[in-house]
Formats: C-alpha cells, sequence, structure tokens
C-alpha cells in the first residue's frame, strides 16, 4: 500500500485539477438552486426540513445539479427552468440517500450519523417520499413533459437498479455485466437524466439528447467504479463514510467480482464466506484487501472506470460550446482521479 | 359489545348496499385499468413484479381507481387518459402501504403477510419507490400538467402527513384537529387527488374540479375515521388486519382523543402508560375498548365520519349526471356504513 497524501493537499491537488471550472461556470445557478432547495425542504411538519436538512447541508458536492446547469448552458439555455430541474435532481438525489441508509442499514453518511440513526428508519424513508413528491411538483412548475418523462423514467429505473443490488448481494456468482446492470441502474441513470434535461429543456434536436445523455450515463458508471475502489482503498475521511461498508453490507462490486474470478478455490472460500454467508472475523477486509491486491483488482476497476470516462468525453464532441464542454470534460477527470 | 353478524352475510349486505353502483359504472374501465396495473409492474428484476404483485393482487378494492373513473364519467369524459390516472393513483396507494408496513413495523396486510416479512423493508422501501416512478410515468404519457401538478402535490402531502403522524404518535396532547390534519395528509390527501384529475383531464371549468376534489377529501377523511373506529371495533377479518393495530403502534386516533379528552384521571394515565410510554399488558386492549365505550368515543368517531360523509355527498350537487352522481353518493354510504 502506497502512503496517503494529508488530506489537504490532496484535496487541493484534485480539485484545481478538475472540478473548478465547473463550479465556476455554474456558479450563479447554484446559488438560485441553494435557494430552491432550501424553500422547498419547508414543511408545517418541523420533522420534515430538519430530516432533509440534515442531509442536503451535510456537504455532497451536488455534481448531479451542476450538471443540469453545465449542460444547459451547453445546449445556450437561458431560461429558469434549468434551476428547478436542477433542484429536482438534486432531491431525487437526496431521497434516495435516505432510503439507501435504510435498505443499508447504515450507520454514516458524509461523515456524520445518518438520519436512520437520528430520527428513525420510518422518518427516513417518509422524508425521502416527501423530497420525491417536492422534485416531481417543481418538475411541473418547469412544464417540460419530456423533463417529467426522462426523470420519472431514472426513479423508476434507480429504484429497479437498487433492488437488483439486493438480489445479487451475497451471491458470488454476480457476473461483471450483471454488477454493470446494478451500476447503471442504481448511479447513472441519474446522472443521464440529469445530463439529458439540459438540451431537452433548451429544445434541442434529439442527437445532442443523445449525446448529453451519453455523457451523463459513462460519466456515472466511471463515478460509482471509483467509489467501489475508494471504498476498499483507505481514503476514508474523503468518502465520509468508512472503508470496507461494502464489505460489511455484503455487497459485489467490481473489485470482489474480479477478485472472485481470479482468485484460487482458497480465496474463493473466503469470499463465499464474508460475503454470502456474512461471517466476518477481525482482519478479514484486510484480508479482503490483500486478495484485491494480488489479482490488481482495484486496478482493473479503475481502468475501467477510466474506459467509462474516456466515452463521456468523447459524447461531448457534437457540443461547440468550448467553455463549457471544458468544464465537463475536467469532471471526468476529477471523478476518475479521486482514487489517486 | 354487540355479537357480529357472520363475515359472507355481512360483506353481502354492506355491498349491496352501498358499492356496486359504482363497481358496475366503472366495470369496463376497470378491466382496463387492471390491465395497464399488470402490464406496468414488470421489469427484468423479478423481484420487483413478484413483490407488487403479493400486495397489487391481495384483494384491495380498489376504491381509490374507481373514484378516478368515476369523477371523469362525471365531467363526461371520454378518452383514454382517466385508466392511466387510475392506475396511477393505485400504484402511489401502493407503494404508501409498502412504506407504511416498514414505518409501523406492520407483520399483516390486507390478512397475509406483509411484503416486509417476505422479502425484507430494504426490498418494500426500493419496490415502492419503483411504483412511484411508473406512477410517474404513467402521468407523463396521460400528458395533463394539471393532473401531474396534483398528482404530485399529493404524493408530497401524503408523506408530510404520514410525519406528522410519527410527531403525534405516543402524544396524549394530541388534539382533535390536529389529528384531522394527520388525516386530511395521509389519507384523504388521495381521495381528493383521485377525484380531482377527472374533471382536469376533462377539461372542466375549476368550480367541478374544486367540487370533486372536495367530494374526495371528505369522503377520504369518513373513510379514514370509519377505518379507526374499525380498529377498536372487532371487524378482523373484514379489515385483514387485527383488531388494536393502532392501539399496539402507540398511534393516537380519533377514538383514543376523545375518549383521553372525556376520561378521569386514572384513565388517562392508563392511556399515557400504553400510548406514550409503550407499556401494554395483557388485557389492556380490552381495557381500552372499554373506555372507548364508557365515553362513547366509537360512536362520536363515527358520528363525525357520518358529517364528513355528508360533506361530501353535498359536493356531488353541482354535478348533473344522475347514475354517476348517485353511485359516487352510494359508495359515502359503502364507506360510512362499514362500522355497522
Amino acid at each position: 500500500m502506497g502512503v496517503a497524501a494529508p488530506l489537504d493537499e490532496r484535496k487541493a491537488a484534485v480539485s484545481a485539477s478538475g472540478i473548478d471550472p465547473l463550479i465556476e461556470l455554474v456558479a450563479p445557478g447554484m446559488e438560485r438552486v441553494n435557494a430552491v432547495i432550501l424553500s422547498r425542504v419547508g414543511s408545517d411538519v418541523a420533522m420534515v426540513p430538519e430530516i432533509a436538512t440534515h442531509l442536503i447541508a451535510s456537504g455532497g458536492k451536488r455534481l448531479r445539479p451542476m450538471l443540469t446547469l453545465a449542460t444547459a448552458a451547453l445546449c445556450g439555455y437561458s431560461g429558469e427552468g434549468d434551476v428547478k430541474l436542477a433542484a429536482s435532481v438534486e432531491f431525487m438525489h437526496t431521497a434516495t440517500l435516505l432510503h439507501d441508509d435504510v435498505v443499508d442499514g447504515s450507520e454514516m453518511r458524509r461523515g456524520k450519523l445518518a438520519a436512520r440513526m437520528l430520527w428513525g428508519n420510518g422518518a427516513s424513508v417518509l422524508v425521502g417520499d416527501f423530497l420525491l413528491g417536492q422534485a416531481f411538483k417543481m418538475m411541473v412548475e418547469v412544464g417540460s413533459l419530456e423533463a417529467l418523462r426522462i426523470l420519472a423514467d431514472a426513479a423508476a429505473v434507480i429504484a429497479e437498479g437498487e433492488v437488483m443490488q439486493l438480489a445479487v448481494a451475497k451471491n458470488m456468482a454476480t457476473s461483471e455485466d450483471d454488477y454493470l446492470a446494478v451500476v447503471r441502474g442504481k448511479t447513472a441513470a441519474l446522472f443521464a437524466a440529469a445530463c439529458e434535461v439540459g438540451p431537452v429543456i433548451a429544445a434541442r434536436p434529439a442527437a445532442e439528447q443523445a449525446a448529453a445523455r451519453d455523457y451523463g450515463m459513462n460519466l456515472g458508471v466511471a463515478f460509482q467504479l471509483v467509489d467501489d475502489a475508494l471504498d476498499y482503498g483507505g481514503l476514508e475521511a474523503d468518502l465520509g463514510k468508512k472503508v470496507g461498508d461494502d464489505f460489511r453490507e455484503g455487497k459485489i462490486t467490481l473489485p470482489v467480482v474480479i477478485a472472485y474470478r481470479e482468485g484460487a478455490e482458497d480465496e474463493r472460500a473466503f469470499w463465499r464466506r464474508a460475503l454470502e454467508d456474512g461471517r466476518i472475523d477481525d482482519g478479514d477486509l484486510e484480508q479482503a484487501i490483500r486478495l484485491l491486491r494480488r489479482h490488481g483488482a482495484i486496478e482493473a476497476t479503475l481502468e475501467q472506470a477510466r474506459r467509462y470516462g474516456a466515452a463521456a468525453r468523447g459524447a461531448l464532441a457534437p457540443f461547440p460550446n468550448r467553455p463549457v464542454v471544458h468544464a465537463l470534460t475536467e469532471v471526468v477527470d476529477f471523478v476518475t482521479a479521486r482514487a489517486h
């Protein structure tokens, strides 16, 4: 294992190299998005904004709403609909996180106690539902049926992807293709939708809509694969959750699929015991990381992420708007560089 | 306590007196609604239709989608949008039930094991999310932004009502007004929306839209109050769940609010121990029922339900279509007569 750079230094290096142009580009829009978010978590029922704000204010990057603003800008959109759609996308994401933490029994989220640990599973489920309802209300206000179709479709596909993940959890027979289908659903579908609605509200041709969607889908897959690598990679503070969460929850992710495929029979027995039977002893996470490294599984996962990243960059070819294309290209580097 | 009539006899009596005209009126439409429901629970992820169908096929009355078809007919609607909106309403209702069972930790639903007991809390949450996504997709296909606004608003209000219920649970200071606010959210909002979208897709004036909404809202409150009375009333098999669920879950419903308000100090101490502290011993449910009867709390709750029922009937006044008005009036009687 290499020696990790001190956190602040690493963060500074990463952020100078990648996400800054996007942040700068969408800063005025994101101010309005944040104002909309704050106004739309309001409710006479005090627990609703308490829970929603606990998560929303906990320092997520807000990458998805930034992508909506950027792809709208990419297509020369000049209305106000992008702001509400971006806020809708963030609400959908937040709802997903609230529900995921219940599904996974997670204790932490973004370095803080998960909402369910403070207010209970029930309230987390219900506030997620509230945010979904608010998201659809905002989409209706924007008035684009096509944007509504895209985001409603994403909502269903995300849930399907998560159910698929439950089905493949604890099953070492999961193939790389199975796992990539999970990732396209649970993570990449929302990235794709967030990017696709930009050209849609700008009333651009279908080819540009498809290209923006491709960009988002590929970026989303890359993002998840890097996350999977990081979950075994030791960048705990950066992720805001403990290393080894996926391992403890019996999640079969790409690094594990690769190490299992390449592993000897005694290694496979180890993975089956830990992830299928859920019998995890002290030192097992360290052993898992050793096996992943022995077969280059982390490197292979990151190599896959880079391939999806290259596809995301390629999808931007049809767009002539250089500053936005530059910012979106840099985001790909930011996402794939997180693991280095 | 009165002697309950044998179940089959009671069911026959109730159904002859009330819901039959509605069932007959919407039968052709409901066949199409049921076909849409079956086609839209489909997914490549096998667990999704398994869970959804477990609940959807478990013999709910499908009252809400029938109301959508009936209010569309009330306004002379002749298109196909009512069928998809009705299916959307049923999906929203099913999603709510899946989530509620997780929130309440319920073991039974409609006389069968709750989905969460068979597939787990996580899968129940996620399949609920999937159904919500599918519901919004169907609404988009219908293409009425106003119907979308109404149903998205209902989704948020339902969740708010449920959170409010969590907040008032275990709190004997809950007033009648507090509780009625919960009911308007968690139950009546979907009845109201289901009825309001009928005139909306029929492009009727705002007054008719408001009248249909009033009908649904008042019917929904009546429906919930009767349910609350039944939960202490001994019609177990008819409800498909055990009597006393609300009591065991510490839910403060109208019968309890009334009995607590009217009760002596030792009775109040009983309610606080059982519902606030959750310390329930053998015989406590019977004691609760005795206290409710001593103060006429069940009768007072049903009297309230009848008042809301009368308001629902009154809301139908502007509509000239006699057969549909008759069917919708009879539904009110059906809903309020369930407790007798």
